[in-house]
């Protein structure tokens, strides 16, 4: 039977003077391609080193850090997840780390050490297994759907070579450290090893992010085998992907009738009433998140409406029965260059609360699928895709211990425009009110079928959308306050 | 006597009449002066909000996201140190909380709460009070010379106003956990508070950063003192500071001979020794940067050096002996316009290690007084004024138990020549040469003199510079990991 380590474990070897002859072309080649690579900054290539013990993974590092130019190379090693990475959803770290367009990021382990040490145990769970996998590979469709192209390499070599190697590292001082106390055991569990580095290249090998596996015995052949595959990489560009269709994907819910028909906008509640119930509300509220379980979860408020819905305000009465030091409000606009050189995800990622903790999002990443695509900043295929990645983004804080709450205020368009003229015509007011929102105005059909699919597509079980008659400010400030309570009491 | 809390201590107010009467001027001018202080983006503003318990900072942190444009305001509450955050100088975290040109950064608590506690306790070190006041004076004077304008609110009340407001916030179930259990205390020791707070605002009280005593007993007088407060800070504009003449700065030393001068340019040695050496001292540095003690320390290695001088060459000599995932390489550039908007040494600060890691800087903050001094990117004060930034930034790497190592490869111009027409015919090397090279290399003078006045005035006796004879490439790589190797060896 061939396994796909069959040439490497055959350790093959590249003399020095045939190394000496592809050395030059190559290391040209490659910095040719890096600097149009730069250039054309249509995408960020990530570099996933993995493979078995005492491979050269490190010498390989320092490699493509000299045969590149390294101004454009950002390296991240990966060790075993400090206590503050914990405090969030752990492909966190991974999110952070992914390069701008046009350069290059090593990722050393990466989300695959996890998974490996997973498979390698001796009762490994094969639940926790599949969730992992799953988890990598749509963490890599989403980047590859994002501009950013992968590949993989793993580092190989026969069970002989690994222990010639390792005996040679040992023997030598300078590099006996790379070693570790347990080569012994690394010898031992090679055959583990190897069945887990199959299991995983089998699993997560794909078209668009595909594994190469580096025969690594012979120093030589595994600097030129690296060079070529990131010189290949480099020279096959981005993968355009067709949009995935998901069967998970709540595609069928289409909505048959208007969420906003069946809102009572005539709600409302007299100010004495509410001031008692507001106290009342921020109270309980101020208690639930002091609680002691409270530490274990993290809190996430999205609002999202109409202009002039009162989102601002609303939010103020939230953050009245909150410690300044326990929350953070991150309102949200239009991204940045920095961030627009990333997936789309990537500046929510940064702003996502730790345990213990809570942030409230001013607009949100569902931006994507409203004023992006109602105004076309995004292609109709990045839209489509992001109703699936938010899912599987709001799905990753869920599964970490966090409350995901998205609260739509909505108003009717008489009560809009009632606001906008009162705002003109309030001397401190009038920042709130611009050409913009007077235009955004207009395309209010379009802006409420953006809505109605986005309510179709991502009220899911776990973070349900709230959507809240917000034409009387108090019925919705104490409908927000009152839910937010609820679901922090009740988890 | 007169005391600086008599009018606060009074607890004045204001009725409501009258405040509605202020009110919507008031928060008209607020808007507008923010508006121009966005459009000017000629500073950023910080509002320091400290002051006794019950006084109401949180409500005025709310206040003043009402009544300015929040798009433009950030908000940071420092709660005690986190594992994390301690593994860096603790002033770590308030350079990264420093808000760009054009905005408004509200820092809750800043670093005056540690001060505030340190007073408050029966028996403080005078020693620490010493050197905590100090180096809060000496980070406000480095951020106003680097355009940031501060004020500080000092929010205060009589005891007996203190005492009333609590009853009144305990009484009210929405507000108790304002209080806290430890209220009893807090009645206690308001006269220790508040003799704390008069010393924290005598000692660093500053014309560019003054304290703001805010009546806070009665609500509307604290939002009108607050809102004039800030309103008073934006029209005053940013404060212009002459260099500073600081005498610890030793200025005095001026070079009486080129440090150049003394070098051994011949220094060489042959490959044979070399290889055997440089895998002595690899691995010596592998085993002295896993020793126990270091997880303790941390590292910070400074290359500087003229162009073409080996300063990749060195670092990766170094980086062999190390895992990746100890140690980051930071090359630096010219700065990002994100990081314009921050004072100069903000980006350094966002890059240095935590306890028991390494960064390696391939250039650095010395680009303030070299680079940007020749080619006239910084202005002369600003970098005049960067030699004792630079000298304060690095003492206070050491304090926290960072060794830093600042190492000049120096080449002759005739050996910069022949490796500049060496780059240019190498096809792989090629792109390390630019025609900036060449014209650097025609302000040879220039950049000699700046690096001389940079010895004279950085090279300070627990953060030396190691200027050594690189025309040799392995003198200067071995005597670069020897030592970084001695002194990690002997701290």
């Amino acid at each position: 039977m061939i396994s796909m380590f069959d040439e490497a474990e055959q350790n093959p070897k590249l003399s020095d003077s045939e190394f000496a002859r592809i050395e030059e072309p190559l290391r040209i080649q490659l910095l040719n391609e890096q600097y149009r690579h730069l250039k054309l900054k249509d995408r960020a290539l990530v570099i996933v080193v993995a493979g078995i013990d005492g491979a050269g993974k490190g010498d390989t590092v320092n490699l493509l850090n000299e045969w590149l130019d390294p101004r454009h190379v950002r390296t991240l090693a990966f060790a075993d997840p400090s206590a503050e990475e914990k405090a969030y959803p752990l492909v966190r770290r991974l999110w952070l780390g992914i390069p701008p367009k046009g350069t290059v990021g090593i990722l050393f382990g990466a989300g695959y050490t996890p998974l490996l040490k997973e498979i390698a145990k001796k009762k490994s769970n094969p639940d926790k297994l599949e969730s992992m996998i799953s988890a990598i590979k749509k963490f890599e469709d989403t980047l590859i759907a994002n501009d950013v192209q992968i590949i993989k390499l793993w580092f190989h070599m026969s069970q002989d070579a690994q222990r010639a190697r390792t005996e040679q590292l040992m023997a030598n001082p300078s590099t006996a450290w790379l070693v570790g106390k347990n080569y012994e055991k690394v010898f031992k569990h090679f055959d583990r090893a190897r069945q887990a580095g199959q299991r995983v290249i089998e699993a997560t090998d794909a078209a668009h992010s595909p594994w190469v596996i580096v025969p690594s015995a012979d120093n030589n052949m595994r600097i030129v085998r690296t060079a070529q595959a990131v010189l290949a990489a480099f020279k096959k560009g981005a993968i355009k992907v067709a949009p995935s269709h998901d069967p998970a994907a709540p595609t069928k819910r289409q909505p048959k009738h208007s969420r906003f028909d069946s809102l009572d906008f005539a709600a409302s509640i007299n100010k004495e009433t509410y001031e008692q119930e507001l106290i009342h509300w921020q109270n309980r509220l101020a208690i639930a998140v002091r609680d002691k379980g409270f530490k274990k979860k993290s809190l996430v408020l999205v609002f999202e409406g109409q202009d002039a819905a009162g989102k601002g305000g609303a939010i103020r009465r939230v953050t009245h029965a909150l410690d300044a030091r326990q929350y953070r409000t991150v309102p949200v606009a239009a991204p940045r260059p920095f961030e627009m050189d990333r997936p789309y995800l990537w500046r929510f990622w940064r702003n996502v609360p730790s345990r213990g903790r809570i942030t409230i999002f001013d607009r949100s990443w569902y931006g994507r699928v409203l004023v992006e695509r109602v105004e076309g900043y995004a292609k109709r295929s990045a839209w489509q895709r992001a109703y699936q990645e938010i899912n599987e983004f709001e799905n990753q804080l869920i599964n970490h211990g966090a409350m995901v709450l998205k609260f739509w205020l909505a108003v009717t368009p008489e009560e809009q425009l009632s606001r906008f003229k009162a705002r003109e015509h309030s001397p401190y007011k009038n920042f709130k009110i611009t050409p913009e929102d007077w235009r955004n105005r207009r395309q209010w059909p379009a802006y409420s079928k953006a809505a109605e699919e986005m309510f179709a597509k991502t009220d899911t079980p776990l973070a349900p959308w709230h959507i809240l008659s917000a034409n009387d400010k108090r019925h919705a400030r104490l409908e927000v306050i009152k839910r937010i309570t609820k679901a922090v009491e009740e988890s």
